[in-house]
């Protein structure tokens, strides 16, 4: 039997995990635990696309001509500047018999885990996509491992629409696991007050939704520009909604106490650009916590930014798995309208 | 009244906070807040000394001129590709009036804020150092702000010796606080587990001990080599000893496993080379909490190894700074002969 994370698809460096290889074997032919899709769409990381995108100066056959050397390169779509990927849906083509996914063939689904550890080749040369968004139509195929995580897609929901969920559900679960094992410490029945920096974006929205429901005392949702000011203000999903760059310490800090009377309990990091490690901190109360979901966080500026703060705060690396995080971020977009029209418009705006 | 976060001292780029400012001002006079130090020794942050070691091929000169160029570009020392710095020791030389910090002049004093964030000026072109250890000998001055942290050195302990455990006391600190919190929560009375990647070593010596302290079940460290092994095992601070790769996931996972007889519950990081985070995950039971001290770890790959692991782990970012962390440590080596002498013969060795 192959290995249940893909240690036989590792090309180089040796020994390494698939997510930490330069390059992984993307040849179709299925291991007795594995699983061929047939690929449908790409859905970038966001800070991967921003990266690539920006690099290019916005030119988008660069940007596609870059991708495709990428996945030529790697056999897989890791980006090396960002370390992101981002996931993909497609049709379940082949089931080696020992695979514990559950899947058969003909399922629609999207992957979980990143594209940075998922084998995959292109073969459509991406015509169907002009390089000027993070959705990318594709032909061609991608592997899954035993221990891969894959979601079938919903059949009440667009495709397009489930797949830009399924990658933020990362999100929405950890800050509802947050925010409700510390309602549950002594002293903190009340719960707690919760800043979102990014909270018009997609994962930012979902995680307001999900600090709301857990019993957050108040929200304030972060955003850059009055226009997702206005829009996030409609939405209605936080109780406070304030325009601030995350990545200016002082304007931030200032912005968050202002909208909760202090600095945050918990603050989560849903803004895709560099640069916001320290004014995440400087935001977040004595005690508290601070998320980080950005891909584009420095380990070392978070670690060396609370220390030269002397800010007693815990930081969490924004873990993208917690069990059923698909089904509650699905639940989110559902129950609330409001997050669905914000996905829905972002959609729009690709 | 000066920043008490040191704004006023950042040149470039405008608007962020000093560590993440690529030059700071340097200069001798102090602002009403502020405080100078006549730095006496400069203690390198383990991988920041390391990668210069491995540029240079353990060139002394070439290191030494490095260092010289950084401090002399940044007016501080930052190590642009590690992105972190260290500590010093020295003696106050001058205290502003509005200090909070209640130094007196002539205070022999550690800097327990990271070198990244600290003005520094070199005057004698470090020609007391051969660029063969971390520990270097410095003239020069250094400045404080009012939100710095700062430790009197003890007159019991040897400054070198007392500088080397202030380096590395967040370590500690959190692993004694996670493993408490742990151990207070239902169903957890009987304690964890404990993993220490590099367990041998400065940080790695301190948090097993700390973790025994603190309640931990039964403890394992992780080390290199069987020369290290043999010091540990003397030393008595694990429970188990074991020789494993930090690198290499499936072997570092299955020494874990074999001492503990199961996946660790926590997982702390304590080595300074990087491409240790799956292994560090693998190795950690589903529930569990892993710890990343070492500032060779990447964000990304810590993020996107769990993902793609499936692994449902809790991943803090190894805060310097937690309240008391000095004296706590202190007091460790203090008690504990074992940690002390592994100390003293790291010393030796550099």
């Amino acid at each position: 039997m192959t290995s249940p994370v893909g240690l036989h698809r590792v090309v180089e460096p040796a020994g390494v995990l698939p997510q930490a290889a330069w390059r992984v074997d993307n040849r179709p032919e299925i291991g007795a635990n594995e699983v061929r899709i047939r690929v449908e769409r790409l859905n970038l990381d966001a800070a991967s696309y921003r990266q690539l995108r920006e690099k290019h100066g916005g030119d988008g056959d660069a940007v596609r001509a870059e991708v495709l050397g990428i996945v030529e390169e790697r056999g897989k779509m890791h980006n090396p500047v960002t370390g992101s990927g981002g996931m993909l849906i497609g049709v379940v083509e082949e089931v080696g018999p020992g695979s514990p996914l559950r899947l058969a063939v003909g399922d629609h689904v999207a992957t979980l885990v990143s594209l940075t550890l998922t084998p995959l080749r292109i073969t459509d040369g991406l015509k169907g996509w002009d390089g000027g968004s993070e959705q990318v139509p594709a032909e061609g195929h991608a592997i899954l491992f035993a221990r891969s995580i894959v979601a079938k897609l919903p059949e009440d929901l667009p495709a397009g629409l489930a797949l830009a969920v399924l990658d933020v559900c990362g999100a929405p679960a950890l800050t509802s696991r947050v925010v409700t094992d510390r309602k549950a410490a002594p002293g903190h029945a009340a719960g707690d007050t919760v800043a979102v920096l990014g909270g018009a974006g997609k994962s930012g929205s979902l995680a307001l939704a999900a600090a709301r429901r857990a019993g957050a005392r108040r929200t304030v949702g972060i955003v850059p520009t009055d226009d997702e000011a206005d829009r996030l203000r409609t939405a209605g999903l936080a109780d406070e909604v304030a325009v601030a760059d995350a990545r200016d310490p002082v304007a931030l800090a200032e912005a968050v106490t202002r909208a909760l009377g202090k600095p945050a309990d918990i603050t989560v990091v849903c803004v895709d650009v560099p640069g916001c490690e320290h004014g995440a901190i400087l935001a977040t109360d004595e005690g508290g916590t601070v998320i980080f979901f950005s891909m584009a966080t420095s380990f070392a500026a978070a670690a060396l930014g609370a220390e030269g703060l002397a800010a007693d705060v815990t930081m969490l690396v924004g873990n993208g798995y917690v069990p059923g995080h698909a089904e509650f971020a699905l639940d989110l977009l559902r129950a609330e309208p409001a997050v669905r029209s914000l996905f829905e418009q972002r959609l729009r705006a690709d």
